[in-house]
């Protein structure tokens, strides 16, 4: 669970101009770790109003569906619409340096990563946008609670409903593949019909502005359901491969492992 | 598979200056999308020499163990690792507007996002630096090429080797919670064992050096593995419920479906 108050997170905004006036001597050649890292290590600030939740939400929905931008090109797709949806604004907002950061600079994440089906794009969108805005620590906080928020809500919300409401589901998972297998079967919509592309424009929506609640109130303060992470009971991660592996993974195990025993996922002594 | 040469990609870079002369008219308010996305619509440019690989593998290896920045803060971890390797040097060599991108933006990626397993972070690192280096087409298509390779490679390479060659695994899958496990099984190291730290650190630079390969040589050219896409011939994506859903999915399907039809992840009607 986040720790960070509002106020805390807030109180380090505005100390990227300072930042940025760190030089990058040494120019090309073998760049060592250190030199690389000098030149932004701030978050580019939030503004102390925060953002308009629903306004995030439409931004977002619109997102999803396609924009075409001045130059002829169209962004589309569930990453490119959370991302944009905060990022966009932030770059009227605030402005610079935002303004540098082209909002379709995450589209790849769209269907789990071009179409791979892993990370849902909304949720790797919104925390790539949470990435910018925020110190590394906050942000693994913020990202944490808003991953267990999406696995474990009924989604669409239906927040904003142009053509009426749609079935939910829960997704049980942070998986794009997981997530719209959920959805087909919970609504009896087809994976290819429009109601699951309108599904995921609104969930594209939600995501974004679920990310700008988190910014905007400093926490989620989501408590980690009891039955999400079962595997810390059954597993271990330490150097004695005897004891079982745990692997990293804070998603609800039991939605891919159906039976861990039968499974068999680790070897023994568990 | 990528079909962009690299002269096609190159000829792309270096027309961000016109493209950041658009103005943000409008100021906060209700943001349009059209008006959110006037900030950048180009790619930020990439040397015409490229960036060295065995450099780049180097530095994601040492981002992963963790680096010092000037201020005190620390940044480790395999998306770290990844994305500031790339994006890092291009601060340098192309200098802004990479020097105003922090490069610690992709640390909650991390094992799997904050811990969570789901995509590899070598791979979320890479390929946000990958979408921010070109123009979201080709982004996409050598993203996919970069993680057919990492789901269907023997990892790590150990071309950087400081303690002695590491036992190889196939990820078989773009999760970090698989392949890890796949690793752990087939190494015989547990999981919070030193040498499955030294495991990710290497594929951290690993991928941080194929992205750079990708990157340099404009594509990858790899034909998608017949075996990768077994769901493709049993589902089907369209209006139909009854004839099966396929939802997103480019993974290798057999890895997580070990019987499909006793499964029954979809109804009916294939």
């Amino acid at each position: 669970m986040s720790k960070t108050s509002r106020r805390d997170f807030l109180k380090n905004a505005g100390t990227y101009g300072a930042a940025t006036g760190i030089g990058l001597a040494g120019g090309f050649g073998l760049a060592t770790p250190e030199a690389v890292l000098a030149q932004a290590a701030h978050p580019f600030g939030y503004p102390e109003d925060g953002l308009d939740v629903d306004v995030t939400r439409q931004i977002g929905y619109d997102g999803f569906k396609g924009i075409s931008l001045p130059d002829g090109t169209r962004h589309s797709g569930c990453a490119f619409g959370t991302f944009n949806a905060i990022i966009g604004q932030l770059a009227q907002v605030v402005g610079a340096p935002y303004t540098t950061i082209p909002t379709q600079m995450m589209d790849w994440a769209g269907a789990g990563v071009v179409g791979f089906g892993t990370l849902c794009g909304t949720l790797n969108g919104a925390a790539a946008a949470i990435g910018l805005v925020c110190d590394a620590g906050d942000a693994r906080g913020f990202i944490s609670d808003l991953m267990t928020w999406y696995s474990e809500s009924p989604l669409p919300t239906n927040n904003l409903a142009p053509t009426g409401d749609l079935p939910q589901s829960t997704a049980a998972s942070n998986l794009c593949h997981v997530s719209l297998t959920h959805w087909c079967r919970e609504s009896g919509f087809a994976s290819g019909s429009p109601e699951r592309a309108e599904r995921c424009s609104r969930v594209s929506g939600d995501v974004a502005a679920k990310a700008v609640e988190v910014l905007n109130g400093g926490a989620l303060g989501l408590e980690k359901p009891a039955e999400k992470t079962p595997c810390r009971s059954c597993h271990y991660m330490g150097p004695n491969y005897a004891m079982g592996q745990f692997t990293h993974g804070e998603m609800n195990c039991l939605t891919c492992h159906i039976n861990l025993k039968e499974k068999k996922v680790v070897p023994t002594g568990h």
